[in-house]
């Protein structure tokens, strides 16, 4: 395609927007959003990953304006961003806009609070607002996320974790509004983040994929702080025949980020993981969790599973024999083994102890999947035969955490607090939910972040 | 293809290899690549692209225990690599392997200088030598320039910067080097790079297209110190079906990559420019400045210029009004018109002040290219015709700083000095470029930083 200015446009829109332009139920997402990545943040925040992470780049963090979520560490705002954006995606539990599998909130939300919080301190004035940092957050994800329904899928077939190169627009379009940027600005800042768009899905199964989103997040905001120093780019970064779209993808479809903007709302989108793992598995631990609701004890009774999903599941997740926590998220065979046994979705059931429990592996190898191409990716269907030959089959069409089947506002507190709880301990935790629910309204954006370290 | 173990043997041979391993005539043209990366980060270090960047990255450096080259900012290990990855290509006059253009110093040199430095202070032991220096130096340009082969020219041709996206590896290879990074280590630290492998020739022309050696620079020492903390990655980065050369290019050839390690070397075949300017524009400035000396005064007596190149000359700088400096540098009409009229070709002949000069805009103006399959790559025909009719003809087939024509150690220290004297004056300027080509036998590599910066 040939259509000119796309950069431009998206930079002038998301550098003018109000925060009042932007509908109440969109709002009421990014909140959501915001919720949900954080009580992610704070459940990863010991993970190994981020340990080692930490232990790298403490030797050149500039001075700890910026807190590391769950953690006494204090880093700049560009290496908070970095090791928050890590933490939230770790446990594979964060969120999906489904259209393009992005998990869209790492690289915003990572990004602007770390600014916030730098700029929210001791005689830094009244900082950037609650209100300020949510506008900037829906901001970020909209772009993130029209960017990447542009070349979805052929980008993401192609090899790249969209995560990281649609997620590192988002948060450079998304700082841009916390600093100020006018259109060239933000059209700089975008092209700047255009030449550091990377990620390789190669990493899955690895400690680079959760360091894709948090990368993503650092390099963002790093794009929008050289843009108002005055560092040019590319003024067509996205729509150039040697620009993003096409180097990146084969298919260009600027519609998607140029057309409706202020009215469709990807956004709105946003979706929430019920289960710690990649979003195609979760049909099938959905499904497997409702056979074992209804089988109880008789659990122990199942001679074999058989799996038909959509050919996707078993590409990103057909891993038969996991041998950690981090490779079980890979494997439909261990979610589904695990589901049956222990009804479990969440972290606990992809830790390395989990991936090594002989009952676990014995019944996982008894999973066997069968690729269906004229299964919906969303769905799946779960036959369980037990030794006395009963069979008990699912079908799930929309599983929980879908646009159908939306976590509640209930849901989230839920998952946020027991993220939450075992790092900052119950009392903080219950101050730290309200308050985040309260994003729209707090004078100092700043406070959130405060909240959320430890001492 | 499907060769395996690519990314484990390049690095099992980048960590194991010894100064000793290296021929010395291989080791002198490293000796060479370091004075001439040198000389040119040094005239590169007050553009305004360095005050833009050092302006936004300021308040995010770590503590500073290395050196801006040419100024009086210290930053972090890292933060020093982006700034002085960013002074040694801003010229466009640093080095370049022809078989890929890569620019091969800019990514590793930037790196391993500032983590030497920052391992070289008072009291942390003797550091690192000038000869553990020139053996990373090597390995990493090696490893860039193999992994560049491998994926040349499909790579490129699709629009990627391949000095920022082959540059990484290099980056993470010498400073894996420096850091001690056994075989799983340096592993580790390619696949790192691999994930950040970034940069769009659509930045061509813009300060953007310099960040991409820095940043190579930044991101692949970056990546060697994660490695080093046990941050893990995929073992098959560069050769995996979504790794690097599958995701990146159209052509992997693997051989070019794990063939003949330690015996055929591509760090042998760097070339260093004489001119500051895009290396396929070099055989038009060199006939020009030939059709020059021999017309003297009569160069005002010029009615017009033909000049006859390889396609690919006019498609890189097919600029033909340019307006600034930089987009100088694009442009084969402002060189021509610049090499007749002054006989110059080094940084002062693509300030904006040259691309603003009436006269060399006239015979600009009058300068006609024709684009020709058949000529090679570095080769041009120019043909000048004088007011009264006469012609005069070059054909350059290999410019002055080809491989064929390479520049002298005399000629290298005068381009050094005509770069460093004006920044750090004659006496530091004379003892420091003899202290560069001292490089291998210095106890610190450390004093050469040292002897870069200003206090």
């Amino acid at each position: 395609m040939d259509q000119t200015n796309v950069t431009q446009t998206l930079a002038g829109w998301a550098s003018s927007l109000s925060v009042n332009d932007i509908p109440v139920a969109v709002r009421r997402e990014g909140v959501r959003t915001f919720v949900n990545w954080l009580g992610c943040a704070l459940g990863g925040s010991n993970h190994e990953t981020v340990d080692r992470a930490l232990a790298a780049v403490n030797l050149f963090s500039g001075p700890g304006r910026a807190s590391v979520l769950g953690r006494r560490e204090r880093l700049d705002e560009l290496h908070a961003a970095l090791i928050n954006g890590i933490s939230s995606h770790v446990l594979d539990y964060d969120d999906t806009h489904l259209k393009t599998i992005i998990h869209p909130a790492g690289p915003v939300a990572s990004a602007i609070l770390s600014v916030a919080e730098g700029r929210g301190g001791a005689g830094a004035g009244r900082g950037i607002s609650g209100s300020d940092l949510l506008a900037a957050l829906v901001v970020g994800v909209e772009v993130e996320c029209r960017i990447g329904n542009a070349v979805y899928p052929d980008h993401y077939d192609r090899g790249w974790h969209i995560t990281g190169t649609a997620g590192v627009f988002g948060a450079a379009a998304a700082v841009g509004r916390l600093l100020g940027l006018d259109q060239r600005g933000m059209t700089w800042a975008l092209g700047i983040a255009a030449t550091q768009a990377s990620g390789l899905r190669e990493m899955f199964g690895t400690m680079c994929k959760s360091f894709h989103p948090g990368r993503a997040a650092q390099n963002g905001a790093m794009a929008a702080f050289l843009a108002q120093a005055g560092f040019d780019s590319s003024e067509r970064a996205i729509e150039a025949p040697r620009g993003f779209a096409n180097v990146l993808s084969t298919k260009q479809d600027y519609t998607e980020i140029t057309d409706g903007l202020g009215s469709r709302w990807e956004a709105a989108l946003n979706t929430y993981k019920p289960f710690a793992c990649g979003i195609v598995i979760h049909p099938t631990i959905d499904g497997c969790q409702q056979i074992r609701d209804e089988l109880g004890a008789a659990t122990s009774q199942i001679s074999s599973v058989a799996l038909r999903t959509h050919p996707l599941v078993l590409e990103l997740t057909g891993k038969t024999e996991p041998k950690t926590g981090l490779e079980a998220k890979f494997s439909v065979y261990h979610a589904a083994a695990t589901a049956l046994l222990r009804g479990d979705g969440s972290p606990t059931a992809f830790t390395d102890e989990a991936a090594r429990d002989p009952a676990i592996i014995a019944l996982r190898d008894r999973v066997k999947a069968v690729a269906d191409p004229s299964m919906h990716e969303a769905a799946a269907e779960i036959v369980v035969t037990l030794a006395d030959g009963r069979k008990i089959e699912r079908l799930v069409t929309h599983a929980l955490g879908s646009l159908e089947r939306p976590l509640s506002d209930a849901d989230l507190t839920g998952k946020f607090v027991k993220q939450a709880d075992p790092v900052l301990g119950s009392a903080a935790t219950r101050r730290l939910v309200d308050l985040s629910w309260q994003l729209e309204s707090l004078p100092r954006a700043a406070a959130i972040a405060e909240a959320a370290r430890l001492s």
